[in-house]
């Protein structure tokens, strides 16, 4: 059977960008790996939005996430943590682990950050560090309003810290303009390479913390890493195929642009949602997000039920609920490297799974739907 | 723009068969290769459904259309062909380069062999050393029964050729239980792997004829090629890297099994049907093969627009009419390495080129059919 991949990570690689990763190994101790570590970091300035260094880690996205509690904070600090989901969640699971104190700001799984708990928390802790947050949370499939509380938080001492991991590429993002400090992306999601790459753009203002940061660190230090990109000669043996494939997703994206990229995902997410909508489904976030959207798993029906239908019998791995949500809701990823008839198998292949769930569906509404979004955006 | 290939040849490659044929190129006069050839002409004789040797040459289907000419036939030898389209046309149109005189039974386009006029053909000429047909029309898209006319010819002192190029592995074909003396076929069709490779099977009725034909030959000589499978020493240079291809693509359909690829194709060609038929189209072909599907185009639409739309649209690669049917068909393949989202695409991609093009049709309803016949039929 065929195999379809809708999930927010691992997403689907490019045949190009495949195909560059089996080339032969070379050494990273050359010039030709120094070219290419150069133009992927120019590559990944364009993606992230910003004139800052992007560092690249070995690791995955969580590595990142590790390095910009550790690189930026000291035993006694505090810091503010928007927590809308199991990601959000990871940034304050990460600070307990090394003894940091957080300002916990927890919403209701499907709404989004609420930007006035952020103001209050830096008006009653002007002594925060630092300010954690998610572009678009996987875990619920909400986006949230990054660039306003770029605005609120660029107001104070604190830096920004936004995990864009499964938004990068994917959800408009601009780091530099929306005043984010630090942000940090994976390789499998948006960049459309398999995973196993991480990465942090750093501004002055966080770079200044960095200084400062007395946290215990190694592997992921940042001024190692940030050396490395003035000198194209990593601290430590870099994942070089994964980079050199990055090299080519980065071209195929440079090639497309980012406000295209965009709007792409914008119209994918319009199907989709229209899609499920036909079929009499409920979306769970109240703030969908362009990179994958969650549906509540109607009565009678179970949200594994549903994605193991979809993965055994039709070939198309879609996404099931994490942890309290796993029956509850199912999301199907249009993220990375995903057109429109990506969006018709899951489609096709959801309608088929409900109608032999005995859900109560019209075959074909969601496709005509998602055709009709399609005809209005895209051609 | 993500592209689908949706042609009746080249057809798409599965990745397991397209990573062997990049493996690095081995020597042919060597152990490795003979026990590769030796493998392939074994899953060779399962694909065609025969006992006899099927003799493997690197040419296009009408290279080895052309063999079954040279090496059956002396000057002054007569044969009769059963023409239903362009490649019925095209054993005619060999024959006449030779300089053999040929009886033609010309059927009307979209209509299958009459094997009344093969009887009659038979009877009218006893002298006739071979009957040529073909099993799946690719310009009309028709199906001819093989095994009716394998019957009628086997009591005679003819052998009957069958050009099985686009219908081996999609329709049902039993070379030697339907009494087909040579059976030709190409490797980008129902065998999975790109261009380059041709086959013929040849019974011992045929191989009869071989021995005392007279008509001029070198590359194309059958007992050179007989001789290569005894040995495993091709006679030439061998198209190694497809044949290794071929050896993976062999070991799916093995996997699969000849029974299920059948019933697939079945089921693909009734999607594809039932889906054009929702859109109000009407098929083009009175006896519609499993391979490809040919749709008559509506009034004041022309086929090659629809092609050209589908293509540059929407990326996906159908077929146009040829000749006189260029604007009067196109052609939806659902040959090889295809599945049902495969026809999902196909036909989502139809509903959207139709509707910009003026054409009143419900979206949705062609995707509708065909997955009530994919829930009715593989899962």
């Amino acid at each position: 059977m065929k195999k379809y991949l809708l999930t927010p990570g691992p997403t689907p690689v490019p045949a190009e960008a495949a195909l560059k990763e089996s080339l032969p190994i070379i050494h990273h101790r050359t010039a030709a790996f120094g070219k290419i570590f150069e133009e992927v970091n120019e590559g990944l300035k364009y993606v992230f939005q910003t004139k800052n260094d992007v560092l690249i880690f070995a690791s995955s996205g969580t590595g990142v996430m590790e390095g910009s509690i550790v690189n930026l904070l000291s035993p006694g600090d505090k810091l503010i943590v928007s927590d809308t989901g199991k990601f959000g969640e990871r940034w304050w699971k990460i600070a307990k682990a090394y003894g940091i104190e957080y300002v916990l700001l927890k919403e209701e799984d499907g709404y989004p950050t609420d930007i006035e708990k952020i103001k209050k928390a830096l008006k009653d802790n002007p002594q925060a560090k630092a300010v954690y947050t998610t572009l678009t949370e996987t875990s619920t499939c909400v986006v949230n309003d990054i660039k306003t509380i770029g605005e609120v938080v660029a107001n104070t001492e604190a830096v920004l810290v936004v995990d864009a991991i499964s938004g990068l590429g994917a959800q408009e993002m601009h780091s530099d303009k929306w005043k984010v400090d630090v942000v940090v992306t994976g390789s499998q999601k948006g960049l459309m390479i398999p995973p196993g790459l991480a990465f942090a753009s750093v501004s002055e203002k966080a770079w200044k913390l960095v200084e400062n940061a007395k946290l215990p660190k190694f592997y992921f230090d940042w001024k190692q890493a940030r050396k490395s990109i003035a000198t194209k000669e990593t601290p430590y043996t870099p994942a070089i195929s994964l980079i050199v494939a990055l090299s080519e997703s980065l071209k195929i994206i440079k090639d497309e642009g980012m406000e295209n990229i965009w709007k792409r995902h914008q119209l994918l997410a319009d199907a989709t949602r229209a899609g499920v909508k036909a079929m009499g489904l409920q979306l769970f976030s109240k703030a969908p997000c362009n990179a994958v959207t969650a549906v509540s798993v109607p009565q009678g029906l179970t949200g594994s039920a549903i994605y193991k239908k979809m993965r055994d019998d039709f070939g198309v791995n879609i996404a099931a609920g994490q942890g309290g949500l796993k029956d509850k809701i199912f999301r199907i990823a249009h993220l990375g490297y995903m057109e429109k008839f990506d969006i018709i198998i899951a489609l096709s292949a959801l309608e088929m799974t409900l109608e032999q769930s005995g859900y109560k569906l019209e075959l074909g509404r969601a496709i005509a739907e998602a055709e009709k979004i399609f005809l209005s955006g895209c051609v």
